[in-house]
């Protein structure tokens, strides 16, 4: 049997993942009315992309196959703090894996790089919220040691 | 009856402040463990805070009432992303108001700022974790229109 994980090759999305990045963020029952998938791609997310590149505390990844096509990615935020005595904590945000592509375990590799950089980092902690309903999401990240401990509140602005 | 709003003036944390937020953030039965209150206060605290005021992305708020007395504080971090068709996100965390204060709406009004100040970015939304024992909170933060939809999952590095 091949080793599914040897496909896959996890690195910092550049800027032309971006249409394939916001394809995947749309892919998804919850993310398909929060996308604009209209060509040209709007400037937004060009500039939004360049503002994460720009900061040192926030990074976008992807999950590569070998065949160079984009098969995952998720952002990490790293944030410093007062509280833990000051230790700086990581956050993920915008998880995504291809649907046609389940099972190959490229969130568990994307998770495990994550994991990799917060500790290298010397984040206390890695914090994340998964909506209610993502029930398979919820299982897969107690899979890799989250405990279920918060609520995760949001208030919509715009 | 007095304007108990008027007594409290909000705004950054000030280096000299440091001392004052670590009590209160240790002042708390889950950040009780967290804290090292020792004298003289740890390094770390003046670091992270250095680092705060130093990102653009990162805000230590205070509440102080009218005799120069801090009443309570929390933080926000504004985060750069893709979705939400490249807007940015507001997290706010570290709420903290001082027990004997309690009632004087304090939260309120620091509350009441911070999605003022998120507005004024043009964040497409503010999120929090609050821990699921924290029943009060979540009311509270229900009474100013954040939704209870998601999970806060945690992995503890250090």
């Amino acid at each position: 049997m091949m080793n599914m994980l040897r496909e896959v090759h996890i690195r910092p999305a550049r800027r032309e993942d971006i249409r394939t990045i916001v394809r995947l963020l749309a892919d998804d029952e919850l993310g398909r009315d929060r996308e604009d998938l209209s060509e040209p791609l709007s400037q937004a997310y060009f500039k939004a992309f360049d503002e994460i590149v720009a900061d040192k505390r926030n990074l976008v990844i992807v999950a590569e196959a070998a065949d160079g096509g984009l098969l995952g990615c998720l952002q990490m935020t790293f944030i410093p703090g007062l509280s833990h005595q000051g230790a700086e904590r990581a956050l993920i945000e915008d998880v995504r894996v291809d649907k046609h592509h389940r099972g190959r375990k490229i969130g568990h590799h994307m998770l495990d790089w994550a994991i990799g950089e917060a500790r290298r980092r010397h984040s206390c902690l890695i914090e994340l919220f998964v909506h209610e309903t993502r029930f398979a999401a919820r299982r897969f990240y107690e899979n890799h040691g989250f405990k279920d401990s918060h609520r995760g509140m949001r208030l919509q602005l715009a």
